[in-house]
C-alpha cells in the first residue's frame, strides 16, 4: 500500500534540491526505499552495510554541500548509521537519515529488528523527529509533511549537520497490484525557505575593532578545517603580502599557498618557548586544526584569541579565546587587510626562518633517506594531478601528508576530522566519488583501510578512485610517540600487527593493483596510475612500520639540530 | 603513570570473577589497556574493529554467562559497539564496556577522537557510570571502585545486560620507565557479593493457580530463546508424557525434543482457524519466538497467556498476556506437571497430525527436490557432530534451520536473536570459539557473512570455527515475501544483489575451503569437515535465489494441500 505521508516525503525532499539517497536493505524501510527509487529525480544507491553507507552519503554530501538521504530498515542496522553520524556532526554535514521503525505498540515486545529508535541518535544530532504513523487524519499528514520542511531546513541551517526522522511503517509494505506512486501529490504544496541576511560590520564595531586590532603587532591567522574558498585564499595571500598578518596552514584547511608556513609541524614546540614567534593575536576561522604540537604550544602563548564564525557554538581549542566575531571569514578578512596593523616584521621572520629551513631541509633528507613512508609520500604528492579530491584518512596519512606540505593549488583535501575515526575513510572517499568525474585519491594507511573494506563491497562505478595504501603491517602511529614504542605490548596491542595486504581485495573488487616496495617500483607504479580507466586503482606501499619510524624520528631530530643551530 | 583509580578497576574486575577481556587499539585507552594485558587473571585479546570486538564480546559472554570486558578509545570507536550492545541489551547478556574519554573539560573543543560519550548508548544500557578523573581526594578513589563494583553488580543481576563506565583519561598514558602495576593494592578491598533467594510457590498462591489451571483444556507451552537447561527439558518432557500440556519449540529455544511439535512453521496459519488447535492457555517463558507465523496466528486465538519469569519486565508479543508468574520456570513446571490438568486429546492430536505430516512429507520432498539450500541444509544437519555449538545468522539460516528441524540432543543453537541484526553472526560465532574446545558451526547467508568479515580479521586461534555459508549472491528472503519477489526493484534493491564468493577470503584469512554446487560435491565436502584442524574451515554451497524461492514456496503449497485434504 502506498501511504500518502511518504509519497509527500520524497516529493519535499526533491522539490527542496536532495537529489541523492544511499539506502539499505531491508523490509520495513521498502515503503521508503521504493519512494526514493521511483521518484524521477532523486538517484538512489544500495549498500548493505550501513556504516559505510551512512560514510559514503556523508562524502557525498561534503561535496554536494546539501543534504543526502540515508534510509535503512529498523533495529541495529539504525546503529550502523552512529559512527558517520557522529562525524558529520562535528564536520557539519547535512544528512537527512530516515529510519524506518515498528510502530509504537511494537516496541520492546519482542518483535524481530525492533529497538528504541527514538533519538537514537542523540546527543550528535541537529535534531530529531518521530514521523506520525498515518496520515488520518489530514492533522496528522500536515505534521509528516511539516516535519520533513523542518528537517530539511534545519540540516543545510549553519552549521549544517545530520538531522534524523524516525517513521514507524505498519504492514503491508508493498504496492498493491497497479498501484503507483503519486508524486505530483505535492506540486501545489510549498516547500520551506529560509533566505539568510549576512552580518555586516556596524561602523562602531569597525572602529572598536580598529582600535583592539592596533594594539597588536603580532598576529596569526590560523585558518581551521575548512571546503576550499577562493575568495577567502586570495583575501589571506593579500593580507600577508601586506603585513597584516602571519598565516600558518595546516593541509585540511585548503588554504596553503606558498606565503603560508606549512611546516610548522615540525617547530611548533619552539612557538611557546621563542619570544619572537609568540603571537599576541591569534585569528581563527573554520573548524579545527591538524598539528597537535601547535595547539600545544599556542596553549603555553600569552595571547588573545579572536573566532570568527556567523553563528553556531564556539570552542577553546588554544585555551585563549576571549573574543567571538559573528560575521562571515571573508567581512572579517576584508577588513583586517583594510584595517588591522602592520605586524612586526621580526615575529614573521622568525616563523619564515624555521619554515625555510624545514623546506631545505626536507628535500636533501628525503633524498638520503632509505625508501619507506615519507619518501614514498613525497614523490607521490608531487606526481598528484593539478586538480583533484584528495581524501586523507586518519591518522598518520593525514599526519604525514601535513608534514611534508602539498604544492597544487586547485586540489581539495578532504579528511574525517570531526571525530578522527579510522572507521570510514574508505566510504567516505567511495561516496565523494560518486559526485564528481575529477579524480579521488584515497591516502590511508593499512588499518583505516581494512577496517572499512566494505566501502568497495557494492556493484557502482567508482572508476575515479585511485587508492595509494601505506602498508606497514599495523598502526604505525604508535611506534611515533613515546608511550608505547618501548612496551612489550607494542606490536600485538598496540600497533596490531596485521598480515593481510591489499592484493587478495583488489581481486575481489575488481581493482587494478601495484605492489611497490622500492623507488623504481614506485615510479613504475604511479606511470599510468592517474590516467583514465575502468576500474578504480590501489598502489600499496609496503613498508618496515621500524624503519618509518626510525625515518620520521631522524627527519625531527636533523631539523630540531639546525634549527637550534641557527639560533 | 600509573593510576590508581584503574589498578583497582582491574583488580576489583578480575576478583569479581571477569576472566576475559577484548581490547581495540588506541592511545587514550592505553592505562585501561595495559592494566588488563598484564593482569595475570585476565585474558586479553586485541580486535581493530570495535563493530566486531564487541560482537565477539557478546559471543564470549553468551556462553561464559559473566560479563566480558570491552575496551576502546574514545570518540567514533565507542559508536562502533552499538549494535552489539543492543543487541546485548535484548538478548539478557553481561558486558562491562570501558569507553576512555576525554575529561569533561576538552568535550567540543575540537580535540580529536572527542565526541559527547556521557550515556552514549542509552537507552539500550542497563546503566551508565562516569568514572572519576582523579583519585584525589580519597572519596574519588572510593567512588571509583564503587562505581567498578556496583556494574558489575548490575550487568550480572537478572535479566543480566551490557553495563557502560565512560573513564575521563588525562596523559601521560604509559607507565614511566620503572613503573609497575600493583594489583595487590585491592587485596584487602571486598568485592560486592549479591545473594539472591529464589522464589518459591507459596501455599495460597498454588492453590489460586490451581484452581485457575483447572479451567483449562488446551494448554500449550512455548519457550521462548534460551540456554539449554537439561533440567527444564526434561521436566518438559515429563510434562508432555503426561497431557500436561503440549509442547511447541522453535530451535531457538534450545528445548526442541522428540516429543515436542517443531515443523509448526510450515502450518501455523492454521492455528487460529481450526477450534482443535486454538490453545485456551499459552504458557512461556524465556525470550523470543522465532516463527513469525506461530506469533501472528496466536495473536488471534482467544486465550490467556502467562509468562513465567522472575524478575524484569514481560513484553506481550501475542497480546493476549494476563498473567506474569514471578517464578523460576523449573519451579513453575514442576507445579504444572504435579497440578496441571490433563488437556483435550483433540486439540494435543489436531497439531501433531500436522506435525507429522510434515516430518514424513519433508524427507520426500528433500529427496525430489533439486539441489540447493533446503536440501544442501537438511543434509548437512544430520551431518552435524552430536555435540557442539551452532550458531544460526539472520535471517534466512535461522529459518530455514527452523523449518527443518534439528535432532541432535546435546547442540547448543545460538542466534543473534535479540534486534535479529546481520551485522555480527560472525564476530558472535568467533567469539564463541574462544570459550570452547567443541567444534563451532556457523551457518549463515551471504549477506551476514560479507557484511561481518572482519570478524576474521585478526590472528587468535579459531580453529574449531566450521563455517557453512549459503551463497545465493542476495539477500534471499526478500524473494521468498510476496511483497517485493514481483517488484522491478527486487535484485539491486532488496536482494542487493552481490557477486563475492568465499574463496579469496578463505585464502586471505588461512581457511579450509571448499566449494560445493552438487550433492556429491556436498558429500565429499563434509567428509572430514568436521574433523579437527589447525584451521577453521568454510564449505560454500553456491545455489540460485531463484530456485530456492521455488523450492521452498513449493514445499509449503505441498504441505498446505496434503493438511488440508487431511482434513
Amino acid at each position: 500500500m502506498i501511504l500518502p505521508q511518504i509519497s509527500h516525503l520524497v516529493s519535499i525532499c526533491a522539490k527542496s534540491g536532495v537529489t541523492q539517497a544511499i539506502l539499505s536493505p531491508g523490509s520495513r524501510c521498502a515503503p521508503l526505499s521504493l519512494a526514493f527509487i521511483r521518484h524521477p529525480n532523486i538517484h538512489c544507491r544500495t549498500i548493505s552495510d550501513e556504516r559505510s553507507a551512512a560514510f559514503m552519503a556523508l562524502g557525498m554530501a561534503q561535496q554536494l554541500n546539501k543534504p543526502v538521504v540515508l534510509v535503512c530498515t529498523s533495529g541495529s542496522a539504525t546503529l550502523n548509521y552512529g559512527p558517520a553520524i557522529a562525524e558529520a556532526f562535528y564536520q557539519q554535514i547535512p544528512l537527512l537519515i530516515l529510519t524506518a521503525d515498528r510502530p509504537a505498540e511494537w516496541i520492546d515486545q519482542w518483535d524481530g529488528q525492533t529497538i528504541r529508535q527514538q533519538d537514537i541518535y542523540a546527543p550528535h544530532i541537529k535534531g530529531s523527529f518521530t514521523f506520525p504513523d498515518d496520515a488520518n487524519p489530514t492533522d496528522k499528514l500536515w505534521h509528516a509533511k511539516r516535519i520533513v520542511k523542518e528537517a530539511i531546513v534545519l540540516a543545510k541551517a549553519f552549521p549544517s549537520g545530520p538531522v534524523h526522522i524516525n517513521i514507524p511503517l505498519r504492514e503491508p509494505f508493498y504496492p498493491a497490484p497497479g498501484e503507483n506512486y503519486n508524486f505530483e501529490i505535492t506540486d501545489m504544496e510549498p516547500v520551506l525557505d529560509v533566505e539568510t541576511g549576512s552580518y555586516a560590520l556596524r561602523e562602531e564595531v569597525r572602529q572598536k575593532l580598529k582600535n583592539q586590532l592596533s594594539g597588536f603587532k603580532r598576529i596569526l591567522l590560523l585558518p581551521g578545517q575548512q571546503k576550499p574558498n577562493l575568495k577567502i585564499k586570495r583575501l589571506l595571500e593579500e593580507i600577508v603580502q601586506n603585513q597584516k598578518g602571519l598565516l600558518v596552514t595546516d593541509v585540511t584547511s585548503n588554504m596553503a599557498q606558498p606565503l603560508a608556513i606549512v611546516h610548522h609541524d615540525f617547530f611548533a614546540a619552539e612557538v611557546s618557548k621563542d619570544k619572537e614567534m609568540v603571537p599576541d593575536l591569534l585569528i581563527s576561522f573554520g573548524k579545527s586544526i591538524l598539528s597537535k604540537s601547535l595547539k600545544q604550544s599556542l596553549r603555553n602563548c600569552p595571547m588573545s584569541h579572536w573566532h570568527v564564525q556567523p553563528e553556531g557554538s564556539v570552542p577553546d581549542p588554544f585555551q585563549h579565546l576571549d573574543q567571538i566575531i559573528r560575521l562571515q571569514p571573508e567581512i572579517f578578512l576584508e577588513f583586517l587587510l583594510k584595517e588591522g596593523p602592520e605586524i612586526d616584521p621580526v615575529f614573521g621572520q622568525a616563523w619564515k626562518d624555521k619554515n625555510e629551513i624545514v623546506k631545505t631541509q626536507l628535500p636533501q633528507m628525503l633524498n638520503g633517506a632509505s625508501f619507506g613512508e615519507l619518501k614514498s609520500l613525497s614523490h607521490i604528492l608531487h606526481a598528484l594531478p593539478a586538480a583533484g579530491k584528495v581524501h586523507l584518512a586518519n591518522s598518520m596519512a593525514v599526519r604525514n601528508v601535513n608534514f611534508l606540505g602539498l604544492s597544487q593549488d586547485k586540489i581539495e583535501i578532504i579528511c574525517n576530522r570531526g571525530t578522527s575515526g579510522i572507521d570510514g575513510s574508505n566510504s567516505t572517499a567511495v561516496g565523494c566519488t560518486f559526485t564528481t568525474k575529477e579524480l579521488v585519491t584515497l591516502i590511508t594507511g593499512d588499518l583505516a583501510f581494512f577496517y572499512d573494506r566494505n566501502a568497495f563491497w557494492h556493484q557502482y562505478n567508482m572508476s575515479n578512485l585511485r587508492i595509494i595504501l601505506f602498508n606497514n603491517h599495523g598502526g604505525g602511529i604508535f611506534r611515533m610517540i613515546d608511550g608505547p614504542s618501548n612496551l612489550p605490548e607494542l606490536e600485538e596491542y598496540f600497533e596490531t600487527r596485521q598480515r593481510l595486504n591489499a592484493r587478495l581485495l583488489a581481486r575481489e573488487m575488481g581493482f587494478e593493483y601495484t605492489l611497490v616496495k622500492s623507488m623504481p617500483g614506485l615510479k613504475k607504479g604511479l606511470a599510468d596510475f592517474f590516467q583514465d580507466s575502468i576500474k578504480p586503482k590501489i598502489i600499496e606501499i609496503e613498508s618496515s612500520s621500524e624503519l618509518n619510524s626510525r625515518v620520521l624520528k631522524s627527519f625531527r631530530r636533523k631539523i630540531k639540530a639546525r634549527i637550534s643551530k641557527k639560533e
